[in-house]
């Protein structure tokens, strides 16, 4: 009798282990491993995306060893599914882990990284369900798969845990937790295999850097893309929208492109992808007209053709099992669909000098997008298909202005794993300002860019305060489709707007160079505190005395998600709506303020009360920021601008200035120049700048240049 | 070229469709038919409830053709799922598929029909996520899966519907629509192949009648479980419990059963599932006392195991990879676990006279319960065993008590299809008066029942509406496990209460009488308006000029989710906080006031305003209601009580009394009686009374029987 329970008992644990397995593990780049767990799908993120990863600069990165015990990795193939457990130590926080609006730190939740539009809630559900997630510990893993997959962030407890939490008896007991500790991160892939990649560090930024460069590093837009945007009225006519430019550059507010809403279209929900000839009677000569003006079109499509298309009869045959908006869905993995749809806007948008789409309602709401239960002509399933169709789109759209060897910089509302150098920032109806600054923060953590968009505002007050964090975004945006909105539209804080918006201008070359950093380097722009070196979270929320009984409080301890990274030196602590004053943590260092180079801290908490007009900005000490005069519209090819370097702080350092021609594709066959801008001491000890001449003559996009130092000695 | 593409166009065609097959169906009783897609999983929802047919009640019903288009029926097996599609006209309105809360009109919903807590939304996570449709047109389907699959209950809309809908151009058309109408429901089952049944009507409540016969029939509780029951505090002792029940008597307030929650146990959360010695330190003597006094026990578990439970070595290898609070979660597929885990609930509690149990947080938050990854020694996956934990643990909790052949009542937060004989009421700690009449319409079509316990109230008012709604449900209970509330805490209405829970003793005849006509010919006793004949709504919401562009207007017409049949003749139409008056719907024929008896309308919309003490509930024309003396508790086996019978309006008809022993199981051997009442006129033309005799002189718990005649002539 003892025996056969024993034997039973030894036959269940046997067997319920049996399909556990451990991963092999293959460096396929300097601290990037790759792990495949039973049998991959054909199609995963990585391959709907095209990405290749940036070995050159990979290598630059140097070697590490593999970041996790490669015995607590281990995949169970079961119900054709694919179970993943890596371990989680302790005190590690993580980050990442898909486009999130109200959370950063995602330790503790649990996540179905499921493609659509952002319902209110961090569950997973949201514009860019990126299945990538990084450590404070310092590394990143990134699950390739097109499915939606579910992420156990520290919250399940397996039976044979070896950090198990204590058993606590509720009924007595006050300490008792609704949640106990979880040692491990469980993931659930709803496919017989996955590709599985690891990330090495040492610091979390790194981690997210080799992310980024596996993938091709980040977008880099082209110099007007980080100008001024409004986009107009939804069925503004073309008098009307060369009457809006006129007046931004008559009142002196800069604009680089235009975005024109679903009235350029003869239909729109289904489109048909070509112009409404009442409200657009002559578009090739208004393009022209705006291109003279400096200014740029950006058109707004959803990919859903209607059979009033010209190209309908054409396109039908290659579009999915099921109709949005009774629009027919191209199935954009063949190349004949592709050649269709994306032709017809070659051929009536791009090639008359369209610079650009914004691709509108790819992520989905159950009730207006394909059902699951979709079949695409390609072969994908309604679920691979959304969670790639905003990336196919991107992708595939590149392509017309890559044959113009032009550059885009567009919007799309959904994006994934892969899409990291494709310049499209994601966008969406939400609209809450604080939620707004969290996405933004979290969009470093997963290769995408993010928008804080202006729509409209309650008050002037709320205006500034969003304009504030507009201008120090990936793209600079008034979406006033449905508004009308002008950044003058405020009268009592128009002024201070114009000045912002002008910074926005001035500071060109700063956020010029800090994009090629990220395409080049895989270093986000836009990045939450805790990448950054130095910074430590002060504000914990745990109560001392329990640190004893439950020694996984830290878990809890509160979110940074109102203030963040901006490029190499600048910390951004916006205030919102209602707000007078805010503190801001200053991480370890030496920090000035941005605007008068005061010291402001060193490590420590500030308080500060800035007024309406300001948004708190410091500067690393030894902080050097490349600025440019004030201009309308950012340098055209070939235009040369004045650089005013400002320096703060102390310490001597070095900056990396990037060039190219701004608008072409050249820069991928090597038409580019990275000039370093130095600051030494002179033998009175006094600060001194110096940047390198230009390395190649063609691309010399600064005239005049001078220092200023913004910190008094 | 031309051929080519002809060529590719029929290839894709071909390709697409080569796998989508019709179903052959296969007719398992009369009107019920089981179709088969792909291979079905060794478990489903029937296999986890072990129902079987009630094949002579089937028959009963009759013969029936299949109620849809076979060939409209379609399956189709790719990507290791399941993709169902069923036809769905203009007109049709849908109901079930789950146990919602807010919504009973289910066309155009899209649903994940995926065990949970209810989270404030009808998204398909629910107590009982039953994957039943019901349609107006007189059918119903059952997906036989127990795996989460998502409905899109008219939403989807293939590019080949055969009554699409029509394109409109969105910048110009204000009649444009986010919400195309859509002819099918389409359903994903995330598995290789699965059973599906489909019931013939002729009407909805014929296809409710086929469904729940098909499952067993419902559950028939015992006559004590018909009448009041009371949780008490939390950590209550035995001498609080004595004290507590002892007050009922004494204020002359009905009581048969008391729950006991978490603290009865020595540990919860998990827990030891033996008796605190503290707390209760004779427990075969309280539970002795309390029968004595007519006082049944229901005790509050959850079955996740401590480790220190006596049971807990010989249990573990039985139980699942992931921990639930700390506790392991016993493998009830496994005969071991079974025998172990009610093993020690028998021994401890049953043997001693306990009466039933509360089956808590079986249904799972995400937060706590296992994750889809968890897996189980009897070979369940996470999904299969979430969908099914209930009722896994309600259908073994009943062999404790068949063994020793007595019935149960009790309590459970989790269940599914096929436990509709389980005599489990499901309960959740939401707390919306509104929403749990919606939810005890909804129980009505889903085959399982559903409480709308009052706890505690804000006001006075709140208090007696709730507790009129508590009398007119399945389980008149008060929920005080942490408020202590009694029916008698709100003095101000303390008397109309006592009135409405001895109204609640009286109709137990016709209580006991519908429930066993659930038992016995599956028709539910709290039932939604639209399984009522002659219902019409007419309180629809659409806009008559918009019908000619929009002939599918119909299916937003409003939801009636305000009243509800209590049992053959019963039109209850509660009030809510705040009302004075309401409007109530009468079906077509005659209504009379149950109070009074007088006509209160025929076929019309009718405003009442019945005061604060009153709930308006209507009876039918020909109505019956057989009511017993007010009784402090149900009758005991054996006990006689009188009979009078209340007739209402001025139709001659007949009622099915239903008779047994009210405690035993001897009803399943043949042991219980139907005996007809018969109203018919005499000579005069006035109504008069007859009751057949006793049928079965061993049974008959009625002495003396008169007759009332509510209306007058």
């Amino acid at each position: 009798m003892i025996y056969k329970k024993i034997l039973t008992f030894f036959l269940l644990v046997v067997l319920s282990k049996a399909d556990a397995q451990q991963l092999t593990w293959q460096q396929v780049a300097p601290g990037v491993w790759k792990g495949v767990a039973g049998q991959p799908e054909k199609y995963d993120l990585v391959k709907a995306s095209g990405s290749t990863p940036s070995l050159a600069a990979l290598q630059k990165m140097g070697e590490a060893s593999f970041p996790l015990k490669q015995e607590e990795i281990q995949a169970t193939l079961t119900d054709g599914k694919t179970y993943l457990r890596f371990p989680l130590a302790e005190k590690e926080q993580l980050f990442g882990l898909g486009l999130n609006f109200q959370t950063v730190y995602q330790r503790g939740k649990i996540l179905q990284l499921h493609m659509d539009h952002y319902g209110g809630k961090d569950n997973g559900r949201t514009h860019a369900p990126v299945p990538f997630y990084v450590s404070s510990a310092g590394y990143g893993v990134f699950i390739n798969t097109a499915r939606y997959i579910t992420v156990y962030a520290g919250t399940a407890v397996r039976k044979d845990s070896k950090h198990p939490p204590v058993e606590k008896n509720r009924n007595e007991d006050k300490s008792w937790s609704s949640r106990p500790y979880s040692d491990a991160v469980e993931i659930l892939v709803p496919a017989a295999g996955t590709e599985i990649y690891v990330f090495a560090g040492p610091t979390a930024l790194d981690a997210v850097r080799r992310y980024n460069l596996f993938n091709g590093g980040g977008a880099l837009p082209p110099r007007w893309g980080l100008g001024f945007t409004q986009r107009v009225k939804s069925l503004f006519t073309s008098d009307e929208v060369k009457a809006e430019v006129d007046s931004f550059r008559l009142k002196g507010y800069p604009l680089d492109f235009v975005g024109l809403e679903p009235g350029w279209q003869s239909r729109a929900y289904p489109g048909t992808f070509e112009w409404d000839k009442k409200r657009y009677p002559d578009p090739a000569g208004f393009v022209k007209d705006m291109l003279k003006k400096d200014i740029r079109l950006n058109l707004w499509i959803n990919p859903y053709v209607s059979k009033q298309a010209s190209f309908y009869k054409q396109i039908a045959p290659y579009t999915g099992s099921h109709t949005v908006w009774t629009g027919e869905v191209p199935d954009f993995t063949i190349p004949e669909a592709r050649k269709i749809f994306f032709g017809q806007l070659k051929k009536d948008q791009v090639d008359i000098g369209v610079s650009g789409y914004k691709i509108d309602e790819v992520d989905g709401y159950d009730y207006y997008l394909w059902p699951d239960v979709a079949r695409f002509p390609g072969g994908l399933t309604g679920e691979q298909m959304r969670q790639t169709y905003g990336v196919l789109a991107m992708r595939y759209s590149l392509d017309m202005f890559k044959e113009k060897n032009e550059r885009t910089y567009g919007l799309v509302r959904a994006s994934n794993a892969g899409a990291n150098t494709y310049p499209y920032v994601i966008y969406n109806d939400y609209y809450n300002h604080e939620d707004f600054i969290t996405a933004l923060i979290n969009s470093g953590y997963i290769g995408v860019l993010w928008t804080p968009e202006a729509r409209a505002s309650k008050t002037s007050e709320e205006w500034i305060r969003r304009f504030q964090t507009v201008i120090f975004s990936p793209m600079a945006m008034i979406n006033a489709w449905s508004s009308g909105t002008k950044p003058w539209s405020y009268a009592d804080v128009a002024a201070p707007i114009k000045e912002l918006a002008l910074l926005r201008m001035r500071m060109m070359p700063y956020w010029y160079s800090e994009f090629a950093k990220y395409h080049y380097e895989g270093t986000p722009v836009f990045r939450g505190m805790s990448l950054e070196p130095g910074f430590e979270n002060k504000t914990n929320t745990t109560v001392k005395k329990n640190l004893e009984d439950n020694p996984y409080l830290e878990a809890v301890s509160k979110e940074v998600k109102d203030q963040y990274m901006a490029g190499e030196y600048l910390l951004v602590a916006p205030l919102f709506t209602g707000q007078q004053s805010r503190k801001v943590i200053l991480p370890k260092g030496k920090w000035y303020d941005f605007y008068t180079g005061a010291y402001a801290g060193d490590g420590e908490i500030i308080t500060v009360a800035p007024g309406l007009d300001k948004i708190p900005v410091y500067v690393k000490d030894g902080g050097i920021i490349p600025l440019m005069p004030p201009l309308l519209h950012a340098p055209e090819k070939g235009q040369k601008v004045d650089l005013e370097i400002r320096v703060y702080g102390s310490k001597p350092g070095a900056y990396k200035l990037y060039d190219d021609d701004g608008v072409t594709m050249d820069y991928e066959k090597g038409a580019f120049d990275w000039r370093t801008i130095t600051i030494s001491k002179d033998a009175q000890g006094k600060l001194k700048g110096a940047v390198d001449a230009a390395h190649n003559k063609a691309i010399q996009s600064y005239n005049k240049i001078t220092f200023r130092f913004m910190t008094a000695p």
